[in-house]
C-alpha cells in the first residue's frame, strides 16, 4: 500500500503504523483526537534540505524551518539540533522558538505588520536578521535601533512578480500582494535606496517567497535570476554589496495521490545551481543562501486520529462520517477546500468501497474536513486517520465551539511522547473574568 | 452617520462611541486588537426576543443564547439575568455556561457528535434538553441514562428541507447536511417511533434550523408549518404527543449597509403566529416554543478595534491597509468572504476617498478582513474598527502565527470592564511541554 505520507505502514497486527509505532495503540494512550508527528521524518527532512545544500552549493546558507506551519516549544529544539535555523512572523513564535532553545543568531524575523513592541523584542533578543516587509517598518526598526544603541541588521522583502500558481489564497509573490516591496514599480530599489542612507540599519539581504505548493524548481530557478539581478543592480547603482539571498518557502506535498511534486533534493540542487551560475554570470559573489521551508518539513510527517462518532446516509446524496474533532483542529477545507486522504487505522488495508465526507463535530454545516472521498465502510467507534496534517493544522487550531485543542505526539520508532498536552475545560476558561 | 451597528454613535470629541463610551480611550486603555461589545445592546437585544414573545405567544416559550457566537463565563450571567437559557455545542460551552451561573435546566445541548463523556457530563449537570441528532446518539444516551438511573428528555434534530439561503458553507436544514434527521426520507419519524420504545428517553420535542443569516420571517413560518404537521402525525400514529417546538436560529443582522433584515420584533411576531393558528389548524396544544438566537443577540453588540501599522498603495492594483490583527480575530472573510464595514475611530465623519483591503498581520496572503471597501485616508497608528463583529469572531480565533487572543471588554455606558482578558505569550506555551 502506498500512503502519501512515507511514514506509514501497515505492520503485523495488520494495524497502520507511524515511523515504528501502532497507531490504534496510540490512540487509545492518547485520546482521540489526536496530532501524531514523526519526529524521524521530521528530522529525515531537515536533512534532506541541510545535506543537499551543503553538497550542491559552495557558499554559506542556512536552512530556516517556516515555524508558522507548526510552532510548539519542542519543535525548535528538534531544529537546532539539526542544524536548522527558524523563522518566525510574531512575538508569539519568537517566544516560542527562544523558549524552545532556537539560538536567537539563527533566527529570522517576518511579517507584515510587525508591532514596536515586537521589533523591540526582537531587537533585545538579537534576531539574526528581521526582514522588512515595508517602508514604515524601516523607519520604526531604525529609530528603536537608535534608541537601544545597536544596528538592525536587515534583509527586505521583495515582491519578484513571479506567480508560483497553486491556489488563490495560498499564493503569494506576486505583485497584488499585502507583502513586501514590489520590484517592476521601482518600490523596491527606492527602499534599498533608502535604507542604505540609515545610521542604524545593515541592509544584508533580499528575501521572497513566490508561493505555496510548489511542485517544481523551475519557479525558483527564474526568481532567482530576478534576485540575483536585483543584487547586480543594487551594487552597481549603489555601491552596497546584498550579501545574503532568501528564497522563503513553498515547497509543495503530497496531500492526495495525484499530487506529485519534485523531491527535495532536486529543487534544492537546481535551486542552488542556478544561484551559483547567476552569480558567475554576474560577477556576483556566493550568496549567504537561506531557504524557509516549512509545509514540507512537517506536513507529510504528521496524521491525525479521530474516533468516528456517527456515520449518516442520505440515500441518493451524500454520507456524513463524523469525527470527533473538525474544522476546529483542521480549518484547512473550510479556508481552501484542501484535499486530504483518509485511512482507518485498525484496517488500513480494506476496500475502499464508500463514497463519504468527512464531517466535524461543530455546529456550522462547513465544518468538513474532506469531501467525496472513498473510505472502507466504518461505523461509530472506527478510528479514522486524516494524512499529511502536520502542517497547519495544529497551528491553525481554535476553540471554536469552545472544542479543547488536541495534543501533539511526537513518535520516533516505537516510542512517543506528548509535545503539547491536550487542553482542558480549565483551560478554555483561564483568561474569562 | 447611519452606522450599522446601531450601538454606534460620533460623540462631542468627533470621535467613534459605543454605547456611551470613547473608542479611542477604550482603544488605549485595553490596547488593540480590543473587542468591544456594548453590553446594554446585548441587553436590548434579549428583551427584543423575550418581551416580544411575552406579548405575541401565549403558550410557554424560552429563548436560549446561541452561545457558539460568542462564549465567556460572563456572557452566560448576563443571559440568565435576562429570562435567556443558553444552548451549548459542547462539553467545553457546557463547562463555561456553569461556570458563568446559567442553570442547567435553562441549558440545550445540541451537536451532531456529541462524545459520550460529553453526554455523561450533561446529564449529570442536568441540562434541560438533549437535542439529540441521530440513531447512534439516541442509542447512547438511552444506555447511558439507564447507567445512571435516570431519564433523558429530548428533542430531535430535523432537517425539514427548508432552505433560507445566504451562502453555500453557513447553510443546514436542507436534506444534504451533517446535521439532523431527514422528513422526508421518512427517518424522521422512524427515529422518533424508536425513540418512543427507549426506557431511559422522554421524547419532548422537535427541533430544526433552517439556515444562516435570514432577513425575513416567511422561512420561519413555513417551517412552522412542517414541524408542527410532523407533531401532528406523531400524535396520531405513535399516540405520543410532543410538547415542544424549537426553531433554532439564523436571524439576520446588518453588517453592511445594503443589509436590510425585518426586526426581530417582527419576525418573532409572525413566528409565534404561525405556531399559534398551526396549532389551532391542526387542533394541537400550543407547544413550549423555543428560539436560539446567537448573531443577532451579540453580532451588532460588538465592534474590533486595530491599529493600523502599514499603508501600502499599490498603483493600479489595491491599497492594503495593515492592522494588527486579522484572522486570528476575524476568520470570517478567509472562511466565508464575508463582507464588512470599516470607521476610523478617531474621524468617524472623515469623508471615504479612498477604497482599500483590510489585511491581517498573519504570513498568508489570504489573511484580509474587508476586501475593496471605502475608507478615509488613513496612516500608520490610526485607529480602525470593523462594525458588527460580536458574533463569530473571538469564538473562532485562533493562536495562528502564535498571535494571542485580543481580549473582550463589556461596555455600558460610559464604564467598561474586561470580561477575557488578553492572552499572553506565557498563555500561548501553556500546554507545550
Amino acid at each position: 500500500m502506498d500512503f502519501v505520507c512515507p511514514s506509514l505502514s501497515v505492520n503485523e497486527q495488520g494495524n497502520l503504523s507511524l515511523g515504528g509505532a501502532d497507531v490504534p495503540a496510540l490512540a487509545r494512550r492518547y485520546g482521540t483526537p489526536v496530532y501524531l508527528v514523526d519526529e524521524d521524518a521530521v528530522r529525515k527532512a531537515c536533512r534532506d534540505y541541510v545535506d543537499t545544500m551543503q553538497e550542491a552549493y559552495r557558499g554559506e546558507y542556512l536552512i530556516c524551518y517556516a515555524s508558522k506551519a507548526l510552532s510548539f516549544k519542542t519543535i525548535y529544539d528538534l531544529m537546532r539540533s539539526e542544524r536548522m535555523g527558524a523563522d518566525v512572523v510574531s512575538g508569539g513564535e519568537l517566544y516560542t522558538a527562544l523558549a524552545g532553545g532556537m539560538p536567537a543568531d539563527r533566527i529570522y524575523f517576518h511579517g507584515n505588520n510587525k508591532q514596536d513592541e515586537e521589533l523591540r523584542y526582537a531587537l533585545k533578543s538579537g534576531v539574526r536578521r528581521f526582514v522588512v516587509d515595508n517602508r514604515e517598518e524601516l523607519y520604526h526598526l531604525d529609530a528603536m535601533a537608535a534608541e537601544m544603541g545597536s544596528t538592525a541588521e536587515i534583509s527586505f522583502r521583495i515582491k519578484p512578480g513571479v506567480d508560483a500558481h497553486t491556489h488563490e489564497f495560498i499564493q503569494t509573490g506576486k505583485i497584488d500582494s499585502k507583502f513586501g516591496l514590489a520590484l517592476e514599480t521601482g518600490e523596491a530599489f527606492d527602499v534599498i535606496a533608502e535604507a542604505a542612507a540609515l545610521p542604524n540599519i545593515a541592509v544584508k539581504g533580499v528575501h521572497c517567497h513566490i508561493g505555496s505548493q510548489i511542485f517544481d524548481a523551475e519557479p525558483f530557478q527564474v526568481t532567482v535570476r530576478i534576485m540575483m539581478e536585483l543584487i547586480k543592480r543594487v551594487h552597481v547603482e549603489l555601491g552596497l554589496l546584498i550579501v545574503e539571498l532568501n528564497l522563503g518557502g513553498g515547497f509543495g506535498i503530497r496531500y492526495i495521490p495525484s499530487h506529485d511534486p519534485r523531491s527535495v533534493p532536486d529543487i534544492v540542487r537546481a535551486t542552488a545551481q542556478a544561484v551559483t551560475q547567476a552569480a558567475e554570470a554576474l560577477a556576483l559573489p556566493l550568496p549567504y543562501l537561506v531557504l524557509e521551508p516549512g509545509r514540507s518539513i512537517v506536513g507529510p510527517a504528521g496524521i491525525t486520529v479521530y474516533t468516528v462518532g456517527s456515520v449518516k446516509a442520505i440515500p441518493g446524496v451524500r454520507t456524513y462520517v463524523s469525527v470527533d474533532g473538525g474544522m476546529t483542529d483542521n480549518p484547512r477545507y473550510a479556508l481552501y477546500g484542501a484535499a486530504y486522504e483518509a485511512v482507518l487505522p485498525e484496517r488500513p488495508l480494506a476496500e475502499r468501497t464508500e463514497c463519504v465526507t468527512i464531517a466535524g463535530r461543530c455546529c456550522e454545516s462547513g465544518d468538513l474536513v474532506a469531501r467525496d472521498i472513498d473510505l472502507p465502510a466504518c461505523e461509530a467507534g472506527d478510528l479514522l486517520a486524516i494524512l499529511a496534517t502536520g502542517a497547519y493544522n495544529y497551528s491553525m487550531a481554535s476553540n471554536y465551539n469552545r472544542v479543547p485543542r488536541p495534543p501533539v505526539v511526537l513518535v520516533s520508532g516505537e516510542t512517543s511522547r506528548l509535545a503539547v498536552r491536550r487542553e482542558t475545560y480549565e483551560d478554555l476558561i483561564s483568561c474569562d473574568l
